[in-house]
Formats: structure tokens, C-alpha cells, sequence
């Protein structure tokens, strides 16, 4: 049996775009589960960088590359891509509610939804409006949920996620924890699941 | 005719020796002529992030991984691994010899020398004598060119170089142009050589 692949990632990170399009049908290939950890980049960045920004923001050249290279990426896997007319976008709802849903069927069908809203579509998914289109594509009934995104159990869950990640070394997104071993970034997919089925 | 492709490094990077080691017969297999420059990333981290020393001794998590992750990657390309007992290793004077020696036909092997010697060893580059073992294990004479390495105009090409990546864009390394596209990575490798056969 292979080890669980856990795709840790922040809605706001243009690369974790990639992994949340890509991690699916690549673990499957193998037979090997995906497990969605959504968590909060923002107080990792402050902690580790010092910076209430994106490192792309802060950092001009760095930032520059990165729009090229996920505009290319997207062309390499055939993914849907504008760009954002905003950046970072407020993430914090939509994760909120992916923890709210972290056991429906439907999670990881969300998960690339709010992603695609965010970077092929250029649309805020810190409205909730736009989340709740997202779960409304998905034949899923939004009030209950976005209900259930403002109680107090799942802010403690995706605060309780953050902590996590930060426990385990994490520093950005996306990021795959195989066994307690890290991978940064959406090129080691392939790593991550190679090491899954050692 | 593919277009040639660039690879930008400085000696003191761990991933510019996966590049170093990598790109040579990746390039061949697709006659691709790989041309290489050496640079300091010293004063670009400077200007670009107001740092004196490498992003992974600053950063520590972004460290920690960094050490595991070349581990691993050389593990999968089987290169020999050691990690430095310094980091990051003065450049200056290998990346100067490089310069110096950037019409010669044995530059690759000397380039992948000096890799070894910090990464595969543990042996401080920054030495004379050491970089003059390498030139000697090529069979080529070290006098004649550790003179070079000092002279004001060896000293301006390497100068000249670094200028030319901020110029270009790179914010770190290994860096890969290829006709004025900026690849930052040895993950990008199998991208720059796809870009250059378009």
C-alpha cells in the first residue's frame, strides 16, 4: 500500500493552482489517496520573513518570473489561466470553508473550483458570492455551508491546520507531506509520490 | 535549429550543481548548445531581498528543506552528495577561473569540478589550491590560469556578468535563458529545453 499524499496549500498561491489541478489524477494513476490540508500562508510568511506580503509582492524580479512561469505551466498542462487582477486574494473564507468540508466527496472538486475562479477566471474569491457559485457548480446548497464557515469550531480547525504547518517545516505552498516528508512546490509531485510508494 | 541555451550560476549554489551536473546531457540528447555563465549571487540578494547571506541560512525552514530536497534529488540523479560543513562557500575565485577559462573546451568539466568539490567533497572552493586540484584532474597546467583568475580583466568580466543577470532578471540560481526566456531552477531544465526547440 502506498503512503497518503497530503497537499497542503493556501488558496491565494498561484502554484499551488497547479498542484490542486495536477495532484489528482497523478495519485490516482498510482493508487495513492490525496488528503487536502487547507491552511493560512500569511502568519508563515510574517513569521519566517517578516513581510504581511506575498514574497512575489515583496520581491520584485522573483515576482516577475513566477507570473511567467505559471502562465507557461498553465500551457504545459492544458489548465485555464488569466491573470489575477488582484494578488494575493483574500483566502481566508474559502479556506475556512474547505474545512468546513473537509469529509464531503465533493472537497476536492471545490478545492480546484475556488482555484480556477482565482486564477482562470480572475474573479475574488474572498466574496462569498463567489464561493458560493463555486459550491453552486458543484449541485451543492451554499447556505448551510457558508453558515458553517463563520462558527467558531472551523476557525479553530484551519487555525489549527496553520499551527501545523508550521510545525512541520512549511514556508509555502503548495506544500506535500508524505510520511513526514516534505516536498515544497508543485514540481515534486512526482517526487512525493515516487517516495509514496517506496 | 534549437536556440543555445544560457545556464547562470554561481559556484556557492546547491541546486545550480543539480543544473551544472544535469544540463549538459539533456542539452546533447537534444543538440543543444549549452553556454556557461558564471555570476555572483551576492549582490542580488543584496539588492533584492537586503541580505548579506544565502535566503537558506536566513530562512531556516525554507533551509531545512532545501538540505533534505538536493539530498534526495541527488539520491534520484545518482550524484555524490556531501553536505558543505560551510555554506555558502566563497565563490569568487572559482567563478573568476571560470571566466577566465570561458573559450576553453574543458570549461564544463571544470565547472562540474569545482560542483563536486563542495557539494560531492566538502572542500572549500574558495582555496587556490583546491580549485587547482580541479584544473589538475583535467590534466590542464593551474599556474598559467590562477594568474588569470586575478587579473583587472577577468575581474570585469565576472563583474559584467553579474550586471548582465540583474539586467536579465535573475534573482537567483541555477538560471536558465533561452533566447531572452527566463527559466529560474533546475526543475525548469526539461521547460528551457522544450522552449528552445519551438
Amino acid at each position: 500500500m502506498p503512503l497518503p499524499i497530503e497537499l497542503w496549500f493556501d488558496f491565494a498561491s498561484s502554484y499551488s493552482y497547479l498542484a490542486a489541478e495536477r495532484a489528482p489524477a497523478v495519485c490516482a494513476a498510482s493508487g495513492i489517496t490525496l488528503a487536502y490540508r487547507p491552511f493560512l500562508l500569511g502568519p508563515i510568511f510574517t513569521a519566517e520573513l517578516g513581510i504581511k506580503d506575498s514574497p512575489f509582492n515583496v520581491q520584485k524580479a522573483r515576482g516577475r518570473h513566477m507570473w511567467r512561469d505559471v502562465e507557461r505551466l498553465c500551457e504545459k498542462h492544458s489548465l485555464p489561466w488569466k491573470k489575477p487582477s488582484a494578488f494575493p486574494r483574500p483566502s481566508l473564507f474559502a479556506a475556512r470553508l474547505a474545512c468546513a468540508a473537509e469529509r464531503q466527496p465533493w472537497l476536492g472538486a471545490f478545492v480546484r473550483g475556488i482555484y480556477r475562479a482565482n486564477f482562470g477566471d480572475d474573479r475574488d474569491i474572498g466574496q462569498p458570492e463567489v464561493v458560493a457559485a463555486v459550491l453552486e457548480g458543484l449541485g451543492v446548497e451554499a447556505g448551510p455551508l457558508l453558515d458553517a464557515a463563520g462558527t467558531p469550531e472551523v476557525k479553530t480547525l484551519l487555525r489549527a491546520n496553520t499551527e501545523a504547518a508550521q510545525a512541520a517545516g512549511l514556508f509555502g505552498a503548495p506544500s506535500l507531506l508524505v510520511g513526514g516528508e516534505l516536498f515544497f512546490g508543485q514540481d515534486r509531485l512526482e517526487d512525493a509520490v515516487a517516495w509514496a510508494q517506496r
